[in-house]
């Protein structure tokens, strides 16, 4: 059904994305489209993506859906970063931490423990994964803000592309460590069977919707990013509000959608894994490398945050940490995480521009 | 043997507060005694409504506890900003947060220390009380402290405004997680034997001596609120330590004692709840409602503390999780916690006022 | 092996240094000298410290080994302060700090994790550790820093004064805990036997040996100190960079070393008490001790780093904790930490001077 409609959300928003940027239609309007056929076409890389990793094995999988997990949100920071707009990219990457920890996970678990009474997952991962959103976000973070208040531009930058390139390699060897060195070591005994999938794409057809659905969100997210300053101007939002809230629910939207439906399902493993993991391949691998790929623009990108933004994160991932550390979940610590995103929106909204 | 000293200290501290407030004695004096009756009025009102929460039985009973265990505390504080002390309210606040996580859970744990090598109390409750300490004090007040920093008052009021109405829906939220949907979910097997309590007081009483109380309460709060400032400039004391360290002292005395005297008897779910639950009720209960009172009154109150103030709440909360997260304590944690409390405390002795 | 290169390093390097410094041989190179002669005899220091502790038996043992443990740290920093460099002892307590918890521990968890998938330790350890880590770091390093914004030196130094005596005090109440009142109340069954050892040296041997080596490394320390500004400005490094980097691991080579053996060995339990309690140690000890012992000097100095080297310290004990809570670690936290340690210490050195 949700398949369905963005079938029908791409094949009417492509053609329609490129009517309106020829011809000049109002930019709020084509804001709205914009937002709708990349959430759409998200729906059909991650599709892709998903039938790619089950013809690959879990290994080369894994690596897939690390890789073009956020896809879509890079290439927008990508052409954001080309045309400037170095605060909506930072903007966007915090968005994507706090909403991913507290939108995402908070629903899930909000959903979830309206059906179950207590939910648990595994608390090896949890707690791993706990280690390194310090490490991200307490550590790679909050250095270059502290650091850099007494640094020129050239060390801001250097100290940026030398924690960037530790960031990854770091991410990287998370990778090795959960796919190869130490594969099944933490697992818990547990009552998700692992079956048998069948891919939903053959090989080919899964590598060519990738490849289209790349290609299209590449084109309208270069659209889309000019509209942002109208959109601003017409709303009464700041550029960081439209990065922290807007484009971060838009990247976002497919794992949010999913992360609920495997909560509801009382799969927790996975839903925690979508939003847990999502927000570290975006603090530990799609931030580092924006930094790196900057390099090649005029404006180059520091990992320097505001800080507002600093703060939401580092709040977030305290938060995070203290509830899914037991392993076990249900509605009321749901409702925290939700609280917490709603009280950072809020904030965001009054900062003025 | 408490009780009756109480009993003396109302009946004497009662007329002395009038007779001293309408003969304008001197204020030294007068502050003295409006607080030894404050404390002893305290215990009534919490003997009294000990006994109507067990003739309401454990649900409303729970509810009655969590609203009137700060009465006190709110009374004070609503005096002072009515007479503009926004900065004394604040400061009282912080040290209700700083005190009971500190000072009550750190006496309770030594003092029970002393008693017994380690005692243990539920780990379900601790980390659910971990999740709310984060939520209140390290999202809820850091957001406003750093967001305003670049907001006009306006934007200031707003977002405190907006966070409060989300405290106080999450604390309702709590209770009724805590009450009604999960009730005893939770529960660890314990050998604290839920006997059947019969109430000090039947139900008339317990109404009559309440409200009869809360009316002293608030007849000498307003008097108390008008020594603050010769009381500050006789004893060298700036209006924030006496916020931080004696109002607070003062508005908890009778939690101070209930939760050590828990300890000693070895039920330690008890004096944490009663040293934890305060503290939440404090951050969100007591902090958001008075937000919104102030909304009446000319100054209005942002949930925005000084930059010492939200320091010692946040290190006393990631301090109190440590030690408490494991479910065991003994002397030596009690005299960590303890020893911060000395700390904080010369902290605010020796900051300018 | 490595105690023969220790030997012939003390047989050479001693009789270097006097010579280099008085015939005032090139600063570079007798740094150099330096450095590699107190590794050397701290070393031996190490050794005479452990025999003594054998004789001792466990009590006195522990005493002392938390006594001489860091005496060759405490010795540097005596001379640095009499030579009024305040703040390289500062940088190089932050040193302390920061490379026990993540490069010593980061080293033993990496090193030890490629032989073994799991290294498991006493988990209760582990928490009695965080919770002094928070007590020491965030609290009582923290407070002063914020606090004293808004004093005057004098106001500083009282506050100083004051949390380094009850650091001090709750160091000692630490070792009667663990020595006295719960001696083996938190002990795991373990697999590690405790073999009856024998002392390498005779009582008599080991004193006098500790006394020799003591009065060399102040000798050569004093000597060290004054070649700092000239090496600082050769390479193009910070006072805060010779103190934070090159300072501490001078000063922690030996525990660095035994760490990892220990690591290597499996004996997790060693290893990680040699990484935190030796940071414990520097934060609630040699640190404190320092303030009371600048009173006697011209300059005094207080408890207040710098923003960037409280930071470290604070995101590394955050990152400690996380990593270590489990009781349980492998290659990949080894890491985690290790990379963390290489982001401070490129921080340290684009700071400007």
């Amino acid at each position: 059904m949700v398949n369905r409609i963005f079938t029908i959300f791409v094949l009417i928003g492509v053609p329609l994305s490129i009517a309106g940027s020829l011809m000049h239609w109002p930019s709020v309007l084509m804001f709205v489209v914009y937002c709708l056929t990349i959430i759409a076409l998200a729906g059909f890389m991650g599709r892709a993506t998903e039938s790619l990793a089950i013809v690959a094995g879990p290994r080369i999988g894994g690596l897939l859906n690390a890789t073009f997990g956020n896809a879509v949100e890079l290439i927008i920071s990508i052409f954001a970063l080309k045309a400037g707009l170095v605060g909506v990219v930072l903007a966007s990457l915090t968005g994507s931490v706090v909403g991913n920890l507290l939108l995402v996970a908070g629903l899930s678990f909000f959903i979830g423990g309206l059906k179950y009474k207590r939910q648990e997952f595994n608390i090896y991962d949890a707690r791993h994964n706990s280690g390194l959103l310090i490490f991200a976000v307490i550590v790679a973070f909050v250095i270059p803000e502290v650091f850099t208040t007494e640094m020129d531009s050239a060390g801001t930058i250097s100290l940026s592309v030398g924690i960037s390139i530790i960031l990854i390699i770091l991410y990287l060897a998370a990778l090795f460590f959960k796919l190869v060195t130490h594969r099944g070591v933490y697992q818990q005994k547990t009552d998700e069977v692992e079956v048998h999938e069948e891919p939903e794409w053959k090989k080919g057809k899964a590598i060519a919707i990738l490849l289209l659905a790349t290609v299209a969100v590449a084109y309208v997210s270069e659209n889309l990013v000019h509209t942002f300053e109208t959109v601003g101007e017409r709303f009464g939002w700041s550029e960081l509000f439209i990065g922290v809230i807007i484009v971060a629910i838009v990247g976002n939207a497919a794992e949010h959608a999913s992360a609920v439906l495997m909560a509801y399902k009382n799969k927790m493993n996975i839903a925690v894994e979508i939003a847990v993991g999502s927000t570290l391949q975006v603090a530990m691998f799609v931030a580092p490398l924006l930094v790196l790929i900057s390099l090649l623009f005029t404006e180059k990108m520091p990992l320097v945050f505001t800080l507002p933004e600093l703060i939401s994160m580092a709040t977030a991932v305290f938060l995070t940490i203290s509830v899914t550390n037991d392993g076990d979940t249900n509605w009321f610590e749901g409702a925290t995480l939700l609280a917490a995103y709603i009280i950072i929106g809020i904030g965001f909204y009054l900062l003025p521009g």
